[in-house]
């Protein structure tokens, strides 16, 4: 195989969910194509790796000073929700369960993996509180032991009374079979269940 | 979502094998990588795209006059494989089972896809018989109805008696059950089968 479509599948293999195998019909599908398409991609992906940045305010990457979120005005001010990566934020979006400000960590604390507080995007949520006067922060984080490790982390480093706290429900899901449910979910969905 | 993400998200999420949400999680994870992944991985894409073209005797791709398969003196002479695509060629490549020269159609001939001997690398292989000496030719397209029928069409518009034609033999795959095995398959199988 010629040595420069090897480096180019070598590059495709190692993004996430592609392997060797997916990665080669990428790249001989993308040369092989006679409308551009290679040199549109590589166009596009260039312009947006030297434009986007992520947002100085919540972490979200957006190309311009804000992210549409900080920078929307209709937005419900008051409210902000944390939440550890970037598509977390596209998921709630999606759903239109959520209308505030949101905060994206970068990640989880995690001893294992060595991500200690001043990896994650924590420093600058103290400063928002105070400028966007947010009275309530939601937990939007993994239901795992890093991620309540770090919701933990989040409300012992703010000191502020006027701000109240709260985490997303656990449970069953809707539709959610009870053979198919793991024990820990059992036992919070029964220890969290609700008087009817 | 900031604009210039989706369609970054767009134009990965049409590649083949990779849907939308493999192509978030590959254009987030470029763009938040600090170590200038994306810049690369478009920098290889383009330089790739301008300078692979598909080898003029062959029909593999290649930045040279010839590809590497055509330039090999080492190969053997006088025996062309005709192939329906480039990976199959790659795959051939990874089993060493051949060691001669390669064809590449680049599809095959199919009514219900409108794809006419016009459209496939056919009109020159005439040329390589004569060019290379060719004496046999190895057809090792799809065990399909197009693929036997573009075999067809190849021997038949080549009306040269030094050359012999030949195909893969089809039969039981090597730890086949029969149990997994199709009707067609068995079919082929008994009608080939060998004295002991």
């Amino acid at each position: 195989m010629n040595i420069k479509i090897e480096k180019l599948i070598k590059q495709f293999a190692k993004l996430p969910r592609v392997g060797t195998r997916a990665a080669t019909r990428i790249v001989i599908g993308l040369l092989q194509d006679k409308t551009g398409r290679a040199e549109s991609l590589a166009n596009a992906l260039m312009d947006a790796a030297q434009s986007i940045h992520p947002c100085p305010i919540c972490g979200m990457l957006t190309d311009a000073d804000k992210c549409e979120y900080c920078a929307d005005i209709s937005r419900k001010n008051g409210q902000l929700c944390i939440v550890r990566d970037l598509s977390d934020v596209l998921v709630l979006e999606k759903s239109g369960v959520f209308h505030g400000r949101y905060h994206v960590l970068g990640g989880n604390l995690s001893g294992v993996n060595g991500i200690t507080p001043d990896d994650l995007n924590i420093a600058n949520i103290a400063d928002r509180i105070n400028d966007e006067n947010i009275e309530e922060i939601i937990f939007a984080l993994p239901n795992t032991v890093e991620g309540k490790t770090t919701q933990q982390y989040i409300i012992s480093s703010i000191n502020n009374p006027n701000v109240s706290f709260s985490e997303l429900a656990s449970g069953v899901p809707l539709g959610g079979d009870l053979d198919y449910i793991d024990d820990g979910t059992l036992t919070l969905a029964f220890g969290g269940r609700k008087k009817l």
